[in-house]
């Protein structure tokens, strides 16, 4: 099932409520990224703490590893993995069409040779719903044909006709009654093509919709510039899901265009590298001073590792390479994404967006 | 303060509590190390779940990085790292020992290089009883001098006089008032010199007593052997403490020669390797056949990892590299070791040590 309801609008900013099979999400919010079934580093109590209510994983990677029957026979990815909450799964196309040399595609889908053993598999619309239903996740996304910027015309016109087709197979399967699938627009920078695939793909009545194709390199004005004037082509009363964003700053920007749904890597690979996220600009952990600063990673933030460990123990642990580094520094990049969008939702609901998203201080 | 009260003994195996300034611990108890303020992978709180009651640092590796003045500045090595029960402290003499031509011993103490940076450092005993008291922990352990085996009788003979000089130094150090020093029997396997070591630190009258210099290659029943008979040369009023120990069979056969404490990186090291602890055995989680086992780590494990989890889910983690992975077994592990001595405490008390011992199967 997915039911979304709009309650509130200020501006473009939207607040809304998705319901799916596993339960609410109160949007706009952020999906932490689980792509091999766990949010590295992370476990499941720890993410529900975080404020997550929904997170990601992803069919190519767990078609790879660790395949369908083991989910299956677990039963579904939330028994697998231990979550007991909402679960979107991306399709894999991005992923697959990442391998360059290593993919063929044609009309029907595309066939490509594992990153772990070369063995040989292949992708198709129906193929992958289906391995997504069977996995039980909350919200399954089309099979789409993603295409590297910078593009010529005519790849990303064929990109935008091939992505409609699939997705077009994709609505005729009847997935598991459990599962929601999302269409994704496609067409890159190009705004004609984009409102080409929206138009296309808004008239499958897909119950929710993703913008793909953005945050691979465009500048943030262009990914703006995108991503509102795609937003303002998808129906008012169906989610829309803005892929692979992960700053505090996009995000602000994306609520700002009337985005409801978010994921990312970048919390948790920031996380694992030492880079601390705040609402006022990121920073490394290693730096010299942070070796003396006794003060909490974000003074902002009342997440438990803000509440509980000083700069100077984070630093420790990141210098030592010990595990615990990684693993608070995510919780609470994580935590803060999650806490952005909460305090986004209650300023949405309070018709104070605008002065929220200016008191952040981003220059616009 | 160090206070130690036995409870029970059944046979050799004793019951008792220490008190110390954090709090009381059980005995025996094991101890799970945290080499560099944090035991690895796992969050104080999981720790305590795990059923610790202490935890072990290390004075070498602190006093390289992060340094004395850091963790004084943070109020301590308990508020450093968040945990606010007892904390043991190992003087380094082991690791320095380690440091095989990078060390210059004399009769005042020793030189050596780091190992990080190869800057030169001095430790006397003096020294690391003051930096141990500094740090704030609830038991600091005395330099001792470390002999690797095997050795020459006039090596490890000249060990042991040493030890002694530089425990009674320790001794006349008056130390913080709530770190209490523990002294550390050396000799080898050599039953003689043991004793003198024994007696020669009992007459110190410390607040209690490590066995060092074992479980560093010596055969099983070498240790236990000389284990036993040095247990029965120490004070029954003083805890005893077996350093490097954290096998299931070793714990049992230590409780056996009335030992009350352990410590070993083992359960933690096994964890971040994928070697899973049980009662009855170890495994290996990377076994092809675990990739498809949707049974619990141990189905004799009552811990939130099995009760959780699947071993088709652990393997899935360490195959993919997964921080949780590692985490996770490492939890396990340390939570088997902790809840084989709290029955451990409950079968000694119950006087029926023997049938609980030999009811763990292991051959005699």
């Amino acid at each position: 099932m997915s039911a979304f309801t709009l309650r509130a609008q200020d501006g473009a900013a939207r607040r809304g409520t998705l319901g799916l099979t596993h339960g609410r999400v109160e949007t706009p919010a952020f999906m932490p990224v689980g792509t091999a079934a766990t949010v590295k580093g992370l476990a499941p109590e720890e993410i529900r703490a975080s404020g997550a209510q929904i997170v990601l994983a992803n069919t190519y990677h767990l078609w790879m590893r660790p395949g369908r029957e083991i989910i299956e026979a677990a039963g579904g990815l939330h028994r697998f993995m231990s979550w007991d909450a909402p679960i979107l799964t991306d399709s894999g196309g991005f992923q697959v069409f990442s391998l360059e040399g290593r993919r063929r595609l044609d009309e029907d889908g595309v066939t490509f040779r594992s990153h772990l053993d070369g063995s040989e598999h292949r992708f198709t619309p129906e193929g992958v719903i289906a391995f997504q239903a069977a996995l039980g996740v909350d919200v399954a996304m089309v099979l789409d044909v993603c295409v590297k910027l910078p593009a010529e015309p005519a790849a990303l016109s064929e990109s935008v006709r091939l992505t409609t087709q699939w997705a077009r197979r994709s609505r005729a399967v009847a997935p598991a009654a459990g599962t929601a699938v999302f269409a994704i627009v496609q067409g890159g920078l190009d705004a004609r093509l984009r409102e080409r695939s929206a138009r296309e793909l808004v008239e499958l009545d897909f119950p929710g919709y993703a913008i793909g194709g953005l945050s691979v390199g465009e500048t943030r004005a262009q990914m703006e510039e995108t991503a509102r004037a795609t937003a303002a082509l998808l129906p008012q009363a169906k989610p829309r899901y803005l892929m692979g964003v992960g700053t505090v700053r996009d995000l602000i920007a994306a609520v700002d265009c009337g985005i409801d749904l978010f994921d990312c890597v970048y919390p948790t690979r920031c996380g694992r590298n030492g880079r601390a996220m705040t609402r006022t600009g990121e920073f490394n952990i290693f730096n010299a001073a942070f070796t003396r600063d006794l003060g909490p990673i974000d003074p902002d933030c009342a997440c438990s590792v803000c509440r509980t460990y000083s700069r100077a123990y984070l630093a420790h642990l990141f210098r030592s390479k010990e595990m615990l580094g990684p693993r608070l520094l995510s919780l609470h990049n994580v935590t803060l994404l999650n806490t952005l969008m909460h305090d986004a939702r209650t300023a949405i609901e309070a018709g104070r967006w605008r002065a929220f998203r200016d008191g952040l201080g981003f220059e616009r």
